[in-house]
């Protein structure tokens, strides 16, 4: 499984994966599911996937090969897409193209190929974007209704972003809100794990503005793990049934 | 939906259930998912629901019958069965062959069949015992490990379960906790809905010690709710990244 979280805000962007997969129970691995692409001043293209890995690493190969040999009229590379919204466009399309070629072989075999990914990125001019892809190739997008999206197993962590992120949310609160997030996914469910990648993207930076990966005995992560515990548990005792 | 939670302490077992049912999203209505059967002094048993609405009342209807008109070697009714383990496996027997019933015409028309339960109880004499039954029938059972079950829509309430939740847990702050926990799930799934069932057995009451159902307007609730909203932005804005 996989756990990614993305804040669309007022100030930036804020992308939060964990590094885990597996094939069954006993093949674990740890996998890099954030991939940015930056031309810096002109665009930044944050990508995190979730699902079936060779679907993913598949369909990152072949984004990757377009960037590399464009085609003329630049509508196959995410980096010469006028718009965010086409960089989302070509992205679900090749995924969906990659799905497409193995999914009767797959099918036969019983082995899902789905997989979705987040896509976050912002022109020089434009507005920064954020698209939750489907395995289908469609996507949605967050709004200031809805400022975050998560792919994989994204109930446990839910709840917190429910209470604390808003659009005006600032990036400081929107870091601690995402691995607070994870930090309660890590706990409930083992197919989600350490390391993670942490990405800030802010507004008008055309660049990844900080980008970190928090390894498993990262003693600002415990600590704000043990104090967020032993915060709910003081809160437990407070509150009157 | 549905969001089931039990948990098996020390001093006692406390049930939380909601109440409401739907079939696709415009078919909303409230049912009872919490059952008792109780000869006080003797034998309590509790059950509660989740899956297929007609699944689980059929099964309800023949655990019924069966009680009001036991075979003579007293296998088949809950309220004569030996053991809680005895109990645990006529429901699970009885919920198994409702399925079998039915899951060819069903299964023809891709409706799902699915039904879990929770089973608390103790009989005179007996260890309290809580089981989670599966929807083939067979069942597992809460430990001092894992002194809680849950059933439906269970993830978003598990951290709270998973950072508070302990054997020796006192009475008070188990039914604050499972009523948090079904708090974060109902702001999390529209499909989990109010009123909420609240019951206590008390560890060799041999009946329910207390029960209460919580209403859409309950203002203890809604306090709680608020206070532990309040609490927890508290919180989130006190500890330091």
């Amino acid at each position: 499984m996989t756990y990614c979280v993305g804040l669309l805000l007022n100030a930036g962007m804020v992308l939060l994966s964990d590094t885990r997969t597996n094939g069954g129970l006993d093949n674990i691995a740890t996998y890099r599911k954030m991939f940015t692409f930056v031309e810096p001043g002109e665009r930044v293209v944050a990508i995190m996937t979730a699902g079936s890995l060779s679907v993913t690493q598949t369909t990152l190969a072949r984004l990757r090969e377009e960037i590399d040999a464009p085609e003329a009229d630049g509508n196959s590379s995410i980096m010469q897409a006028p718009t965010m919204l086409k960089v989302s466009e070509i992205i679900g399309n090749t995924l969906a193209g990659v799905r497409k070629d193995i999914v009767s072989r797959m099918d036969a075999e019983r082995i899902s190929t789905s997989a979705s990914m987040i896509v976050a990125g912002q022109r020089a001019g434009g507005e920064m974007r954020m698209f939750l892809i489907y395995p289908e190739g469609n996507f949605i997008e967050a709004t200031e209704d809805t400022p975050f999206l998560q792919i994989g197993e994204h109930k446990y962590g839910k709840p917190i972003l429910d209470r604390v992120v808003r659009s005006e949310t600032s990036l400081e609160d929107a870091q601690k809100a995402v691995l607070l997030s994870m930090d309660s996914t890590l706990r409930s469910n083992l197919s989600v794990g350490m390391p993670l990648d942490l990405a800030v993207i802010r507004n008008n930076d055309c660049k990844i503005s900080m980008q970190r990966r928090i390894e498993a005995g990262d003693t600002d992560f415990a600590e704000m793990s043990e104090a967020w515990s032993t915060a709910l548990r003081d809160s437990f005792t407070q509150i009157q049934l």
